[in-house]
């Protein structure tokens, strides 16, 4: 576990949560920064080269290429010493810690990318289908997505209410895992100051944190997903 | 924690790796079955209200509900004693099990959700959209869904290759997590034998298993998953 970190950062992606874990913990990494094709914002094929799955983030060690957010994250927790970023377990909020870990990948991410990928596709369509087609997706977000994130949300005002972080008491690995999740649903404005207070006053306190700064700093962009 | 756990299961559902699980582990808990509703398939309000989201599977713990199966399946890992089922930090096969355990759920769930979700929702539509939404369907699965899942199965099909289970040279959490995902894609025709052969084995190491017979035989359908 000696060899050097290296992040590949692909900007506006998933992976600016895992830049700015790596700017909490003060763990020692090398960093990439990959720009999207201009005209398809895809990522460049050099990126897809080293990702396993053509995905962002990707982390390599050596002759290892790891893929996937969480995988990533409990990786860079795996060898950082002295971290307090994930409860063990029988801590007291262990569960809870648990549960929005496993949520933001599991529940809240693939509801969100289906509301993405079907308002982006719109984009592409014959002229004669959209109509049909801006109908269908309206009827899905309102009846499938729309009434399970809403859940979602309740659920995290709750939490939030009775203490500071996704995981509890402390700062913890969910809370760099979800930012991604709930910054770019503000910015997108499913989530907002009438509906969602505490989840607002949540991402001030994330934003506050210097590791944001920092991790904003070497990313360099003015938002960490790209806007449609 | 010496309350007993009790599963929530939901007929049909993800609520079955579990079940799978608990079974293989021999962990005390108290099951109890759901079934769908027989006209929407939707699951009874008994459950939603129990449900911390509305969705299987839920364990409860005396006054604790939780959801998310990674959540639940982590949450009775940390409560039973001297399991093999997650290898732990520094473990050789410990990065190769933190990539599938978590792109079970993050990048293969969501692919296989999207593609279930568009197709079951068809079937509601009035007949002058049906044409335009199957094609759009049909045009989105190909250039989206089908070369992300393909990726991930080629994967699997490489990782496979070089040792038995999802997680290395051992049974791991992470099998019984990606057996729904896979079992349901075989049942489905998106894992078949010609293409994924090193899944397919898998598939039969995984059903051979006695806890299977003993989770089928307790669940008492003939299938994981809805059928469409």
């Amino acid at each position: 576990m000696s060899q050097l970190l290296t992040l590949h950062h692909l900007e506006y992606s998933q992976s600016f949560r895992v830049l700015w874990m790596l700017e909490e913990l003060g763990t020692p990494y090398e960093l990439i920064v990959y720009e999207r094709d201009a005209k398809t914002r895809a990522a460049p094929d050099e990126y897809k080269a080293i990702s396993p799955l053509g995905t962002a983030p990707v982390l390599t060690e050596g002759e290892m290429a790891l893929a996937e957010s969480s995988a990533i994250m409990e990786h860079i927790l795996d060898i950082t010493p002295n971290h307090t970023l994930r409860p063990e377990p029988g801590a007291p909020d262990r569960i809870r810690y648990l549960f929005w870990w496993h949520a933001a990948q599991g529940s809240m991410m693939p509801l969100q990318l289906m509301i993405t990928v079907l308002n982006l596709s719109q984009k592409q369509l014959p002229f004669f289908m959209k109509p049909f087609i801006k109908l269908y997706v309206a009827g899905l977000t309102r009846l499938f997505m729309e009434p399970r994130l809403n859940r979602l949300m309740e659920q995290a005002e709750v939490d939030l209410e009775t203490a500071p972080w996704f995981g509890g008491e402390r700062l913890s690995v969910a809370d760099f895992l979800i930012a991604y999740n709930m910054i770019v649903g503000a910015e997108r404005g499913m989530i907002n100051e009438r509906q969602h207070p505490n989840c607002m006053k949540w991402i001030a306190r994330m934003k506050a944190l210097p590791s944001f700064a920092r991790a904003t700093e070497k990313d360099g962009r003015a938002s960490m997903a790209l806007n449609y």
